[in-house]
């Protein structure tokens, strides 16, 4: 049997007309605004009107600490949506746009795989509705905007030197990371050394997607801190009067898009904030529309469930008001096998022995998203190597865990792949079983809330940071920033700062490299490590080999 | 009476869903890629489907050489169809798209004015259908992957000195102009000096609009020299392997738009390249594709005949294989009078002597197209201040120049505004009297083609150009570019190179300054005087204006 590419498959897609899939949801078409057949966004007039009607019920779906084998997270959202749908439920997908970056440097896309994909799978992995390319502008407007009005007087004093506002590019592109502008003389203003970040990083990125509507967007894009003065005192985007005409650019962008899986079953795909310094998850305005519109919305979270999970719960619910009514932990029994010490090459001999020891990473992960109230199902994505034997490994260990382990088909056989699993999570969400809580209050301080974290999520025996850190915390509470909830930066390999540590760690440090205030989008970051805010291109991009085939398809994105 | 902003008018306009704008030139809507309801893309298939029909007329809207008082080219053409559309021919608007930079920077658009306009506006002024984003998208990726492989390992000996290819951005930034790259160590690559160009002066941007097809567009990319070895030999963006998916994000861009006008008329807005730099006219393959739908295609050229028509005919023409059958050439009273010498603030009084003496401007112009072999008429876009004396001057002119004048009120009366030059569009249009030929042939050698551009267009005596300059056009002859037209980069505002000298002078010198090959857009770009690819923005941009108001409509924009 030859197994068909992702891309084969979401080119044999029967897509319905995106009005169908709209009127399914009871959007009348003339508050769809259609991109091409198979894209819409949804008008922010209906989006209004449909606030006062009960929430659907809210699926997170998490994974185990990413490994080279995959696990398989929006794979697995997207075949269980399509599941809940096989088993009448009224069921709608809510993740992340992709990256146009990423695309051409190493192969692999963000529409899932296998017979449980979002498609149009081209254009989402290219321009789709053009979102990112306005954050781009976006942003960019203001950097503009900043080193112009310096260039004119600088009438807000602002220190040139302490200008923390860089550029942003959708490209990975390491020859941007640092550089030198305004050179050439007086007409091209005063030279500094700044940088681009690639777009999913920018602040209006997370802004975007925290935001309840266009007028909470435009209060939080005034309130991002550009630059400082000698002084140290912030200056604020609403002071070089920038936030009026970006929210002119992210008018359109605000709107969720609507789109299909393989199945015909709605799909929002909505904003993509960075998992490391921002909050990695789709739009609350996506989320917030959907839960109004369908029964069932399934939705993920960047990363592990030490990072991804963590966020959605302390930072997207906390300022969305929703809460999850049950958690999915996606787990391969290859992951298991390589948490258990064996190598990517090895992986397709049985080895019931490695997946055992690999098991404590899936354990802790459950462990913790209990800790915030939440019912939780392990999904064992399946994969065609794995054993029964292995397979009983999984279910056995969770069993121990207090939780139920179910094994998903959904890359092979879609929706009806994924039916068990299905029924298990309407069994959680209907058991009125959710008593979410997150995991610190608002008003704990700063510093106490990054030891929480560190401490109940990562199992680490104490935080490190250096008195810099600490008075930058402390001044930060005092200029009235207290309150905001902590967005970690650290590797996603494992619980700990080192991505070596697989496995369930404890008793180790978390060091603090340097803490950032994005005022806007309303997190404090916490940078542990190194953090790649403009990623390369390898020696040999997939870039190479994209191009049209003779029939105008795209070859080479996947 | 108080005179309605263009955004007043606009906002009142009564759209028509672009399905029936499409079905009245007959294009089906499952051919119609819908953005939004009032935007849309024709598909290739169906563009592909409509090569055997005949051609409708082409009419070039050109004008006098531009003054601070304007002269209303895109309100003309936009003015003219909805006249023709009255007088019971089937018409289309041919324009550029607008780039987004400007719009943050000083007040202004690019959709026509009065009740002469394209709409929707304001969509239009900023990202529309995401063609300028597809662009940037597409050169920046090639700039990645240039520095990408010297970052590698530099297979093709790139010499990093002559890197040719920068970066863009579409927005107006000094401080992009003249930038240091890859700083802060190894990781970073190998530093350099280098810059950004705002988009519209992107290769990508000129080649998308002269190419014919997908095919037609990879060649060209393929064909951009992005740098030079030490020896001198160029690099193309082929040996860097990026055409490829260059082609793919420029796949949806490639697709022409259709809009429409205040009086439901069918508008191609398509592509908009620099007019110094580039040629300056939207795209090729809107322009054929409307000539295969509608009897009368009207378009027009960025600056004065000098620049705009001279590059319609001897690049857009020859490439595309069109001529147009008619020309429009646009004047005011206010211009002939400030080309007679008045100040701008004392234009609202009646001046006779000045119109007729500010006339010998237009009269160039005239004498200038019909050397091409084309009938011309001259269109008095109407000012509320003008006087029937001071009309009846240009008028009588006019006459002496063996051509006609019209007054137009479209800006004032729509098309009915423009019935009486429509009449004389179709009468000249439809006598058969043109017989276009190019200025120069193919093969006359570059400096001969720069010369007779200079003499015959522009009235000068000489072209100064040093050795350098001359052997480097003899360098491009030897290596096959011999056959390339020529793309002159001066001042719009003069025949001359000093933008000072109005009116028709003679017995000046063209100087050149240097000399750039396009090999991918497929001419030799000759520059006289500063040239800035990258603007900056004024002292107080149009965006601090610039916001959402409380029914959630733009303002500012205008």
């Amino acid at each position: 049997m030859t197994v068909k590419s992702d891309i084969e498959i979401a080119r044999e897609a029967k897509k319905r007309p995106i009005q169908e899939i709209g009127a399914g949801l009871g959007i009348p078409s003339e508050h769809l605004l259609p991109y091409g057949h198979d894209k819409a966004k949804i008008g922010q007039d209906f989006i209004n009107s449909v606030q006062d009607r009960p929430n659907g019920k809210l699926i997170l779906v998490t994974a185990i600490n990413p490994t080279p084998a995959g696990e398989g997270k929006t794979t697995t959202t997207v075949g269980l949506v399509d599941g809940l749908n096989k088993i009448g439920k009224k069921a709608a997908v809510c993740i992340r746009e992709a990256s146009l970056g990423p695309c051409f440097g190493m192969k692999g896309g963000a529409a899932g795989g296998g017979y449980a994909q979002v498609v149009p799978m081209e254009e989402m992995n290219l321009h789709f509705t053009g979102d990112f390319h306005a954050i781009t502008a976006a942003h960019n407007l203001l950097s503009a905007m900043i080193d112009n009005h310096i260039h004119w007087g600088n009438e807000l004093e602002i220190d040139e030197r302490r200008v923390t506002w860089r550029r942003v590019m959708d490209m990975n592109d390491r020859a941007l990371r640092d550089i030198v502008t305004s050179l050439g003389g007086v007409a091209n203003g005063f030279p500094r050394q700044t940088g681009f970040d690639i777009t999913v990083a920018s602040e209006v990125m997370a802004i975007l997607c925290l935001s309840r509507d266009l007028n909470d967007l435009q209060k939080r894009l005034g309130d991002i801190i550009v630059a400082y003065r000698r002084d140290r005192s912030p200056i604020y985007c609403r002071d070089i009067q920038a936030d009026g005409a970006m929210t002119v650019l992210l008018k359109d962008a605000m709107q969720p898009n609507l789109v299909q899986t393989l199945e015909n079953n709605p799909a929002f795909v909505h904003g993509g904030p960075f998992a490391n310094i921002a909050h990695g998850c789709n739009s609350v305005i996506a989320t917030t529309t959907a839960l109004k519109l369908a029964d069932y919305v399934v939705t993920e979270a960047g990363f592990g469930a030490d990072l991804g999970a963590e966020k959605f719960m302390n930072i997207k619910c906390r300022k969305a008001g929703i809460a999850p009514d049950a958690v999915v932990i996606v787990a391969t029994v290859r992951a298991m096998k390589m948490n258990g010490g064996v190598a990517k090459a090895d992986l397709g001999s049985e080895n019931v022995e490695a997946v055992q020891k690999g098991c404590p990473n899936l354990g802790r992960h459950i462990a913790n998203v209990k800790s915030f109230g939440v019912p939780v199902v392990v999904a064992i994505n399946h994969f065609i190597t794995d054993t029964d034997a292995e397979v009983q490994a999984v279910k056995d260990y969770v069993a121990k865990q207090g939780s139920q382990a179910i094994v998903s088909r959904h890359w092979e056989l879609g929706g009806e792949g994924a039916v068990d699993l299905a029924k298990r999570v309407v069994e959680l969400a209907e058991s009125g079983w959710s008593h979410f809580a997150p995991l610190y209050p608002d008003d704990m301080p700063l510093f106490q809330k990054i030891e929480t974290i560190a401490k109940r999520i990562y199992h680490a025996d104490e935080v490190l940071a250096d008195k810099k850190i600490r008075t930058q915390l402390r001044d930060w509470e005092e200029a009235g920033y207290g309150n905001l909830p902590i967005c970690m930066a650290k590797t996603q390999y494992s619980f700990s700062t080192d991505p070596n540590l697989r496995g369930a760690p404890t008793g180790h440090s978390v060091p603090i490299r340097e803490v950032r205030l994005s005022a806007g989008a309303g997190f404090v970051v916490v940078i542990c490590g190194e953090i790649m805010t403009m990623p390369g291109l390898p020696r040999h991009p997939a870039a190479e080999q994209i191009h049209l085939n003779d029939l105008g398809q795209i070859e080479g994105l996947f």
